[in-house]
């Protein structure tokens, strides 16, 4: 993943040199054939600009939406180019991802990092991003209690994100390694999964944990799914209509409420960093990010 | 179920003379043993009160909420008795159903039938405002493209609705016989289910009918879920998660906008009978509801 060519920037496109980047579960599951993608993955990163067109941008240290839209459909002018029909997705649908020294992403997905955040603080930027979306599309009361099913990485960040709204959040998870970062952050937590709440945030990333969410959901509560599960689940559907459940699915989301989140202190990210290894090492990466007990592995990549 | 001892007016209760009566799927579930019900089903119905505390209901046509609230829980104080957790159910649960010559309701769940509506009409009202639930859960623009999936009784009623309130419906169906009465309600009809649609409302009642709702909903669309399907059915939730897809369960709704509908003779009910006899033959009624291409059987128990 070094030693690389440097790609040949398109015009409209920022050349960047990855500074550090972040393994989520779905370059896991691509590295185990989900999507059918194949070449460089990883979408989370921070890194230099070295080249672009706006001449505003070079040198400038940024991240990037991870969603490359036409600019022309009606998704892209509703300002939805995240559901743009051809888009193309950095390390997971048809664009070179970012665990390379060198990748290329359009300049208008860039976002200029506030020289307060550090790195390993910025290189969250996208999955706090996707736990903002909640936000996005519910409006949760302040104060209103919310369950949050799943303490892996994007469990972790949504209850966060939800607690620093002020939401009273309840994290419910299955390693009390994980939940203890949690609570450090001044979140609720238990093991297991109990009780009832009209909003419920389903983060678990297992075929069961939709079903354990709606048995969680309140009449006329709203269940917010972020766990992409491959294949089919089980769910008994009578429930959700018995009880007028809504569902909303949920995924990428606006850099900007993550950005200023993170500049805030609000959500701390850094505990959940389980490793960093330079970006040589990737491989070994992997492998320590598929390990119970593992949250974020890092990826660095220093400046010469 | 006719010649039974009359039972007995609790305080509060009215005592009702049924004089046209529904059957609907659920009658026929309860009849297969899925709701664990024992007595006399029933929840669809038009009829006299003959005895009340409130003297002016005596004499008058009514029809009946077939939700039986506490009136003291969080839910009944919301305004929200239809959810109340110890709620019974007319017919469906633990309470006595009006096929039976008489049967009781709390008073408060009663609505006087304006004359002009006529018996075979009245006797629609509870699945009418199943179908106006909709309208009070989700805010569908009028000249909105709405696609209905299903053709039974329900799915009927849902088109003729929400063509009422000015969408642009699509019913998809199985049976020729079925569209043809939305078709001639004015609404656009058609044999199997395709397109995309960022209104959908899955009343199939089938078990893979979601699985088609979902592929048939834009991304950031809603789909309404009106079926009620026993067991668990298999859904693939990736495409409810990235196309960021909301799913609302519906079930029963409020009389007042069902009677308005039905009185404007905008619904058009009369077309969906596609059989009446007395109650004394109810059991015929049954048999004759479960086979292909019948649509409503009305039971009546006509005036002495």
């Amino acid at each position: 993943m070094r030693n690389r060519p440097r790609p040949r920037r398109k015009e409209g496109y920022a050349l960047i040199r990855m500074l550090c980047a972040g393994i989520c579960n779905t370059d896991l599951e691509l590295q185990w054939g989900y999507y059918n993608f194949s070449g460089t993955p990883g979408h989370e990163f921070v890194g230099d600009v070295i080249e672009a067109g706006r001449r505003e941008l070079v040198g400038r240290r940024v991240v990037g939406d991870i969603n490359l839209e036409c600019g022309r459909c009606e998704w892209c002018k509703r300002g939805l180019a995240r559901h743009c029909t051809t888009r193309t997705v950095l390390g997971i649908v048809k664009q070179p991802g970012c665990f390379s020294e060198f990748f290329t992403l359009p300049e208008r997905n860039l976002h200029v990092v506030p020289d307060s955040i550090p790195n390993e603080r910025a290189v969250f930027t996208e999955p706090v991003a996707a736990a903002c979306e909640i936000l996005d599309q519910v409006r949760i009361p302040k104060g209103a209690p919310v369950a949050v099913l799943g303490d892996g990485k994007l469990g972790l960040l949504v209850a966060q994100v939800l607690h620093a709204h002020g939401a009273r959040v309840r994290l419910f998870g299955r390693h009390a390694e994980k939940l203890a970062v949690a609570k450090r952050a001044g979140i609720t937590v238990s093991l297991g999964a109990a009780g009832l709440y009209d909003w419920v945030v389903e983060v678990t990333g297992s075929s069961d944990g939709l079903a354990q969410a709606v048995r969680m959901t309140r009449p006329r509560g709203t269940l917010v799914l972020k766990s992409t599960v491959h294949g089919t689940v089980a769910l008994d559907t009578a429930p959700v209509v018995v009880n007028e459940i809504t569902l909303v699915g949920s995924r990428c989301g606006r850099f900007e409420p993550a950005l200023k989140l993170l500049r805030s202190g609000k959500v701390r990210v850094e505990e959940m960093i389980s490793a960093r290894m330079p970006l040589s090492e990737a491989a070994r990466g992997f492998d320590l990010a598929a390990r119970k007990g593992v949250i974020k592995v890092l990826l660095d990549n220093p400046r010469p």
